[in-house]
């Protein structure tokens, strides 16, 4: 059998989809600096109602680069995102992903207080003493916990990526995300994921990049 | 600031999204048997489309279910994906997750025979004298050269998972596996992504596990 493939090297696939995606949001206006970030959500999921919930608190991209390129480290709530953050990119900042869900101490801290380990997963993340970029992509208590540890003046993050996922407590984690005073990234509404997650903060690293050549 | 979250305990969270689930698909009618797959996308992605765009082969479910319990190993195209599988419940059967995208051998016959890694990481996996389940979530081309090894018969997989998404060549790919010869589950269009991947063989985990309380 003869399949028709269109005939795109690929390398350039990725230039050639963003065009299609480009060109299909036609009139949408999107925030000036938000671009590449909305566009590759669109791009990892073919959804294009990331068009419409994405929505980024004032002057959050640009300290988010700025933080990056000054070694901030990225804290996920799964291993999947982690699987999906370009690492080595990161790491040419002084960077680090961190995933503490597994983490033994995280599962007894968590049964100790009766808590979720994604909430006790933040405890452990608001301990380290470095810049920290959290990318929520699952659980909807470690955004509640995030917010109530801001809000305690115990942790300063640079950016939170606010894209669990569901349909449980979901959306209201999101809008208390959206009310505290820190930069975020928030996927208003049910839908985003830990390959959501990970696609902003890959966006925001090949923004450095390309803003390098 | 008081927030308003539903109090639903973290392990009835599942339980909840799935009655949620349940509730909006409405009257939309399912394949019987596909059920726990379709919803299962949909509590993964918070996007009902799954509910339309979701192709499963006639007995696809079953014959996996059974490759599974003889120890069927699984092969996918990102680490992402292998992130995100349930690998213990897999281990329970016996099989385990394979992922050769990063592998060096895979690099350097990809770039002896002018292919993708994907492609080349499926010719490797072709090698594995297991019963296995492939797991696509992001690169046509590794559906591409599936169908082909399928065809010139070196190649006879349990099932295949074919759920990349994106804009090039990733309808034409999933629609060539539609016509193979093997037990398929598809997502047809655009959509997918590693983390359907992976939601898929966790839901036909589930399924075998749940079957057995």
């Amino acid at each position: 059998m003869k399949v028709e493939l269109e005939n795109v090297k690929p390398m350039d696939i990725e230039k050639r989809s963003f065009e299609i995606i480009t060109s299909e949001l036609g009139d949408v206006q999107l925030v000036p600096g938000t671009e590449l970030i909305v566009k590759r959500c669109i791009h990892t999921s073919a959804d294009f109602d990331y068009a419409q919930n994405l929505k980024f608190s004032e002057g959050a991209v640009q300290h988010a680069l700025d933080a990056i390129k000054n070694g901030a480290c990225i804290v996920t709530d799964t291993q999947m995102a982690k699987a999906g953050i370009n690492k080595k990119a990161l790491a040419r900042y002084g960077g680090e992903v961190y995933c503490f869900m597994s983490d033994e101490d995280v599962a007894q801290n968590a049964k100790k207080n009766g808590t979720t380990r994604a909430t006790a997963s933040m405890d452990k993340a608001a301990g380290l003493s470095k810049p920290l970029i959290f990318a929520v992509g699952n659980a909807p208590t470690a955004l509640v916990r995030l917010y109530e540890l801001i809000e305690d003046g115990f942790l300063k993050p640079e950016l939170i990526i606010g894209v669990p996922v569901g349909f449980v407590n979901v959306v209201q984690s999101k809008e208390l995300i959206m009310k505290a005073p820190v930069p975020y990234i928030v996927a208003q509404g049910r839908k985003g994921g830990s390959n959501i997650a990970a696609c902003i903060v890959n966006a925001l690293l090949y923004m450095i990049n390309n803003s390098r050549d």
